[in-house]
């Protein structure tokens, strides 16, 4: 077992620190994180019992035991207390749409089809303007703050909107401008869907460490095989993931057979948008071949379990794709079927699911989950270079799991904690690319309050009487 | 729609409170909760806006409007904000083995075979002692009160110990003794089995109107005929609940099969075990034969979907036997199992389970959801005279769940937000008996640090430096 930086010496053995690929120079640290157990979610590598983590200029540069990790005498640094935690790599929420916290619970308990275009279109159609959809954004980032979550996928429309609510509360993020061949949210006329989702990445682009535009095409049914090789082309041309909605239904793929004449996977193969570029979100109707064309061509899935039980669309085969090695990553979906953007409580809900619908307790063990949500994350997102595991020359996007709670004792396994008996409350304090969003519960970058009081005025809009 | 007590004028028609079957006299209100949205859960009434509940000498004297329920001019009473916060019934968790806390995270993914013969059984005979169960039971009494639930049904082994601490922690139970047909914790020699817990059901019966003894038979296959019918001729004298594992998997429905040449209930039936009193916890693989058979002797339902699913033992047909008319309750089973006794996590799962395995959006919806965890709960424990909903004359069970959190904004429907959106670490106040037990999320009964120290003491002896 290798561990690159575990008896790392601060003091002694800095010049090291300025080699390889991520270069970070001699770097004092600016953030300390230390005392409680870390999981890096590095390969292979045990917990580290009371941990220390330092942090320079948004990256990881010392992470060990605390008597291994020397800290400079003369540092100054903000200090994180992990005491009684896990402090581990935040959590990659590979599918939501952030601004629809706008509807949560607006309208629950329906068929999809009804759910989709008797509830959800309509509200769309006449509530989303840029101001709620950056209100929505920036509640839905708060939420995903407080339950752990440092980077999210996001598909929607007004999409400047996300970017700027990304920024504002301090998340990593792709976030891509939705494509449908139908009147939307910003975009009156369908006909304009590819100029104006060119025109917003090209607007973002290099704007940010952080934050990566892209397109999101809503699905093979929603967007003509054109509009989908045009999305195609741009995401090409800037190296740019591309996100789609895939085989959520049986309805929906039965419609492609009779439409395209042929399953979905091999429809898209046609148009030649399966490649490692490809983000399917849902992936509940695969079967076998598409599976296995979806691995050799590096697609990657986006698992929502909760969003298909809550919708009754089915169960995606989770534990066949990870057999065969697809890339797979754990997602929320949209508030609006779920309800909540809590990855914990996802964890919790994907490995159960796997396990009763495998009628296998074994399936989706505790670690094949948690890294599901972290380094399966960044791999969906091609960004495993970069985040998904607690290592020296990462980004650091690092959560504190607080351990004091009844629910949270005892701890025989840390991993086991977080994915059976955790849930986004214990999250105690979140960091993306170095700087503190969330210390010791308190939003470091939001005003919680005035987004849920902005929030609560549009809900009243929404739904009139409805809400309190 | 009738609500009886929203227009109660204390200070005017106070003589009328003496009346009726649950006569409280002429009693002044020794504890008001107010501010909030209230959710009765009595049949057919809306959601109450700015509510007041008052309580006297344990139980309920007035809910309504701020506005409509006086409070008299020369009280003293404790005060308990639930503004911007949803007052309902406390949860009551129907299922459960309190002090198995003890042992959470210590076996997961594992085969239901190897991890009760080979991890818990183990564990349980080398580590359960009186002194072990009393803090794992009260550990567990803990994490209910963080969590919202007020009354629980639990079955194990030293239940005098699980019966000191729901008394320590001030929690409403049904606490039954163990019978198995083999050496178990504290019973050596089974032959002494029934002996043991007819002794503990007469021990405890009167001591207390917050905690009844019972007997919890293992199952149809580790009891043997005539010890279930011992156990039911124990429970029927004192006109006791009796509860069971039934069906929860394949293999021990065709054991039964093989053994006694029938499925299990007709086989519980023929012993004369199938009556009102009967609560049989599991019921994964029932047929429908089964079911109504169950229904048409009053038998009740322990629906436990998340240890079900984590043992991959199968989906109980939920939708089915609601339809039916069974009696159904909510709960957790142990946290070797789940891994945790959240009951507001297990109802988000019990729903979305339910509508993925129905195929059907609109199975167990929001507020049958919520009934099953309240009013159901209370009439599978045959308490649906006292507790499950917030009426005057009620025992005042209460919780008060905060909706200041970003997952719980906005409330369009504040069912909605409780099933789908909410956890258990959303309570902030929890009421027993009109006795506070936790206020503004600080437990008011229980050392919280003491008990955690202690069980982390004991989690060492059982997993040697497994625990942090």
């Amino acid at each position: 077992m290798e561990v690159r930086s575990r008896d790392l010496d601060f003091g002694v053995r800095n010049g090291e620190l300025g080699m390889g690929k991520n270069a970070i120079g001699r770097q004092m640290p600016d953030l300390l994180i230390e005392g409680g157990v870390a999981i890096t979610m590095v390969n292979g590598e045990a917990p580290i019992p009371k941990a220390r983590v330092l942090v320079s200029n948004g990256r990881i540069i010392g992470i060990g035991k605390v008597e291994e990790v020397r800290i400079p005498l003369d540092g100054q640094f903000e200090i994180i207390d992990a005491h009684d935690a896990i402090i581990m790599p935040g959590l990659i929420n590979v599918h939501t749409h952030a601004a629809m916290t706008l509807f949560r619970g607006m309208a629950d308990d329906l068929p999809l089809k009804q759910w989709l275009l008797k509830k959800i279109f309509p509200a769309e159609a006449k509530f989303l303007t840029p101001e709620t959809v950056y209100w929505g954004a920036l509640l839905g980032c708060l939420e995903m703050i407080a339950s752990g979550t440092t980077c999210f996928a996001d598909g929607y429309f007004f999409q400047d909107q996300t970017i700027r609510a990304a920024h504002a509360a301090g998340l990593r993020g792709l976030i891509a401008q939705g494509v449908i061949d139908f009147p939307a949210p910003g975009i009156p006329d369908p006909r304009e869907n590819i100029r104006i989702a060119k025109e917003f990445i090209e607007r973002w682009l290099g704007f940010s460490d952080r934050v990566i535009p892209g397109i999101f095409c809503h699905s093979p049914l929603t967007c003509s095989g054109q509009t989908l090789r045009n999305a195609w082309e741009i995401s090409k041309e800037h190296q740019l993931p591309l996100q789609i909605h895939l085989s959520e239904t049986v309805e929906e793929v039965n419609e492609i057979i009779k439409r395209y004449g042929t399953r979905p996977v091999p429809y898209l193969d046609r148009l030649g948008l399966v490649d490692g570029s490809l983000i399917a979100a849902h992936g509940v109707h695969l079967d076998s071949s598409e599976m296995a064309r979806l691995k050799e061509k590096g697609a990657k899935i986006a698992h929502v379990p909760e969003s298909n039980m809550k919708l009754g669309s089915g169960v995606a085969e989770i534990s066949q794709m990870i057999e065969i090695g697809l890339t797979v990553g754990l997602g929320t979906d949209g508030c609006s079927s779920n309800n909540n953007l809590d990855l914990f409580c996802e964890m919790d809900t994907a490995t159960k699911l796997a396990k009763v619908f495998d009628r296998n307790p074994m399936s989706l063990n505790a670690g094949v989950t948690l890294r599901m949500a972290t380094v399966g994350g960044a791999a969906v997102l091609g960004l495993e270079k970069e985040i998904g595991t607690l290592e020296q020359g990462k980004r650091a996007d690092i959560i504190v799991v607080d351990l004091k709670s009844p629910h949270l004792c005892p701890v025989y396994d840390p991993v086991s904690a977080l994915v059976y008996s955790a849930n986004g409350g214990d999250v105690k304090d979140v960091i993306v690319n170095g700087r503190v969003l969330m210390k010791d519960k308190e939003f470091m970058t939001v005003d919680a309050d005035e987004v849920m009081g902005k929030v609560r005025e549009i809900s009243q809009r929404i739904g009139g009487a409805g809400s309190r």
